[in-house]
C-alpha cells in the first residue's frame, strides 16, 4: 500500500489531521492500535481552545459540536475560603467550550468513515522505517498477517506509549520530565453539575476540581495519593472529600449520585525535543504531556495539528520545505508555553508533601494576588483560552 | 524618662518613624545599640518606591534626595541570550529612584538632630516590659548605667536579631521561613555603572546584578555559594564571572576596577505573624526579611512605618484606636505581596542547585513569557514599583 502521509494513531490527533489533509486531496492511512470501540470509550479532557474549534470547522466537523457544545465564559477559582471569577470573555474577548474529547473523536469517524478514510484497527508491531532518508514506509500486522506502507511522511499521533517517539535514536532525543507527587482520582457522574462554570478549588486539603460533559453528566476530580487505588475511594468517601475541597456554598448545592466511571490518573509534564526527526512528525502525546490542570492536554495536540497541516499543505501545494523544516521549532515554542501554564497552574491549586508554612503563605499569596490583580487575571485568561498560534 | 513612643532601633526605619511623629509633636526617643557612625557605615539597599519617597517628603527630609536620586523609569532583565526591558513608567505611570539607604539614614539623622531628637547610642541589654499591660517601659544599659524609659507604645524597629521579635512570646508568635541554598557576593566599586538601568541577569551559571549608587560608584552582585568566602574572590575572579551572566554587550562595556567593600549575604524569605503585640509593633526587618531580588528590603519596612505612623496619629489626635488594632492585619497584608514578589524574582533568575532540565526548561519559559507579554510586564511592574499602602 502507498499512502503520502501514514498517521500512527487512531485518536483525535491522528483524525483531525487525516481529515484535514483529505480536504486537500492529500492521501493518509490511520493505524490504530485498538478498536473504534476502544478508542472511543476512553473518557478524556472536555475543554477547548478557539483554535482546537476553528480547526474542527476548517476540518468540516464542527456541526454537532456547534449545536451540543456548552460555551464558557470564565471559571472560577478558590483557595479554601477565597473565591473569584475569572472573566475569559472580558478580559480577552475569547472563551472555550465543553465539548468531551470522546465526542470529538466520535464526530472524526463519522467524518473519515462518509469519506472512506482509510483508517487500519488492530495493528500490532508497527514499525516506522527510513524516516530519515527519502523513502519511507511502515510495516505492522493485523491478525497476524504483515502490512506495509510505503510513505512520503509518518505522522507520529500514538501518544506517550506509542511507537513513534522511541523512533527517533536517543543521540537525537532529549527528554524533559516532571512528575507529580500525587494523582487524581476521577469520577464521572449522571448529575447535574454543581455550577454552569468549572470550579479550580485549591485547599489544604488538595485541590479539587468540578468539571462536566453536559447538563445532566458532571465530571469530579479530587487530588489524591499516587499509592491511592480507585476501590480505596467509595462514592460516599470520594463525594465528602470533594465537599470539604469546595467554597461551602458549592459544597451545600451539590447534586450526589453513583459514580458511572472512576479511575486515578498519575500527573506529569513531559517534553521531547525535537519534535521532528527526517520525514517523521510527533503530534500530541506522543511529544508532550501536560497534568491535567488547566486542561491543556487535547489542545496542545491541536496547535501541533495546525502546525503539521500548514506545513504539509505548504510542502505539497507548494512546494516549499519551510514549514516542515520549521515545524519543530514552532510546536515547540507554543507546547513549553502551554506547560508552563499547566505546571505554576498545578503549583498554584495542589497540595504538596514537602511544602513547607512558608511555601503554603507564597501559594495563598499567589491565589490572592491573582483575585486581586486584573493583569494577573488576565495572564492567566490568555492561558486559559489558549495563546495565539 | 517618659516619652509617648519608645523605638528599639535607630536605622532607618526608627528614624522615619521618629521623624515623622516629632512632626505631628508625638514625643519619641530612639535607642540604637550601636554608634551612628556605624550606621552609617553599612552599606544596604538603593531602590526606593514612590511610597518610599513619599514617606520621605511628607518627614521633610527629601531636600537632598530630590537633587541627588536617579529616577528609574525601568530595568533590564535577562537570561543567558534572552534580554528585555521592562518600562514601569509606561506599564504603570510610575518609577522608583535610587538613593542609597546610607544617605537616607544620613539624611534622617541630620533632620532629627536639627530638631533635638532624642537618640541614644550604645544602648545594651535592651529589655521591653509589660507591652500586653497598660503601661510599658523599657530597660536599657549605657557604660553599665541602668536606664528606664516609660512610654505609651514601643515601636520595634531593631531588625532581624533585634530583642523586638523575641519580646513576643513564642506562644502567640507564628515565624515562616525560606532559607535559599545561595548567597549574593555584592562588590562595591568606584566605576561608572555598566548601564543607566539596573540589569537583572539570570543565566545557568547563576545570577548576577547591576546596580550603582551614582554616577561613579558601581555595586555589582553575582549568586555564590553559602560556603564562599568573600576572600575566596579576587576582584578579577569577580569580575570575570560577572561578564560570564550579563548579556554580551554589557559584558563589553563593563568598566572594572578595584572594590572598595566586598561582602556576602545569604538570602532569605522570613516573616512573624502577628506583628503587633499589646503596646508593642515591629517594623521592617524585626518582622519580615526578604531575598533582595526585586529590591524590597527597605520598601517593605516603610510600608510599616506608613502604616503605624498613621495609627500613631489616629489614637493621639483621635483617641481611635482602630488603626492600632488592625496595624498587624494591614502591614502583613501588604508584606506577604512583597515577600510574594520577591520570592517569585528569586525563583524566576537563580540557579537552584537541585533543578532539573524540566525545572530549567520552565523557568527560560517563565523568563520568555515576560519578555513577550505585555501583561505579565504590568503585573511585574506594579510590583516592582510598589503595590499600594
Amino acid at each position: 500500500m502507498r499512502t503520502q502521509v501514514a498517521i500512527i494513531g487512531g485518536g483525535p490527533s491522528g483524525l483531525l489531521l487525516s481529515q484535514l489533509l483529505h480536504r486537500k486531496g492529500i492521501d493518509t492511512v490511520v493505524l490504530e492500535r485498538k478498536t473504534k470501540d476502544y478508542v472511543l470509550g476512553r473518557i478524556r479532557a472536555g475543554i477547548l481552545e478557539t483554535g482546537f474549534v476553528d480547526l474542527m470547522r476548517k476540518a468540516g466537523v464542527s456541526d454537532r459540536m456547534d449545536k451540543e457544545c456548552f460555551v464558557h465564559d470564565g471559571t472560577v477559582i478558590s483557595f479554601g475560603d477565597t473565591e473569584f471569577g475569572i472573566n475569559f470573555k472580558e478580559l480577552t474577548g475569547r472563551n472555550v467550550v465543553v465539548y468531551g474529547q470522546t465526542e470529538v473523536t466520535r464526530d472524526l469517524y463519522e467524518a473519515r468513515e462518509a469519506m472512506d478514510g482509510k483508517i487500519v484497527f488492530n495493528t500490532e508491531n508497527v514499525h516506522i522505517h527510513d524516516v530519515d532518508r527519502d523513502a519511507p514506509y511502515v510495516s505492522y500486522t493485523v491478525d497476524g498477517i504483515e502490512h506495509r506502507i510505503e510513505c512520503d511522511y509518518v505522522a507520529g499521533c500514538d501518544g506517550f506509549h506509542g511507537v513513534s517517539r522511541q523512533t527517533i535514536p536517543l543521540t537525537v532525543r532529549k527528554e524533559y520530565e516532571k512528575l507529580y507527587p500525587f494523582g487524581w482520582l476521577g469520577i464521572l457522574s449522571e448529575t447535574p453539575p454543581v455550577h454552569d462554570e468549572l470550579i479550580y478549588a485549591g485547599s489544604e486539603r488538595g485541590f479539587a476540581l468540578c468539571s462536566m460533559r453536559n447538563s445532566n453528566l458532571s465530571r469530579y476530580y479530587i487530588q489524591c495519593s499516587l499509592s491511592d487505588a480507585p476501590e480505596d475511594w467509595t462514592d460516599a468517601a470520594f463525594w465528602e472529600e470533594l465537599k470539604r475541597r469546595i467554597p461551602g456554598k458549592y459544597a451545600e448545592q451539590l447534586v450526589t449520585g453513583p459514580s458511572i466511571e472512576k479511575s486515578i490518573a498519575p500527573l506529569r509534564s513531559f517534553v521531547t525535543e525535537p519534535m521532528r526527526w527526517g520525514r517523521l512528525f510527533l503530534c500530541g502525546d506522543a511529544a508532550h504531556i501536560v497534568p491535567p490542570t488547566g486542561a491543556k492536554g487535547l489542545n496542545t495536540a491541536a496547535s501541533d495539528i495546525h502546525y503539521l497541516y500548514n506545513a504539509l499543505q505548504q510542502v505539497y501545494e507548494e512546494g516549499d520545505s519551510e514549514g516542515i523544516d520549521r515545524y519543530s521549532e514552532r510546536a515547540l515554542a507554543r507546547i513549553w508555553k502551554a506547560e508552563r501554564f499547566s505546571w505554576s497552574t498545578t503549583n498554584l491549586l495542589h497540595s504538596f508533601p514537602e511544602q513547607s508554612a512558608f511555601d503554603l503563605k507564597m501559594q495563598k499569596a499567589d491565589v490572592h494576588f491573582l483575585r486581586d490583580n486584573r493583569e494577573a487575571q488576565s495572564v492567566f485568561a490568555q492561558n486559559y483560552v489558549g495563546l495565539p498560534y
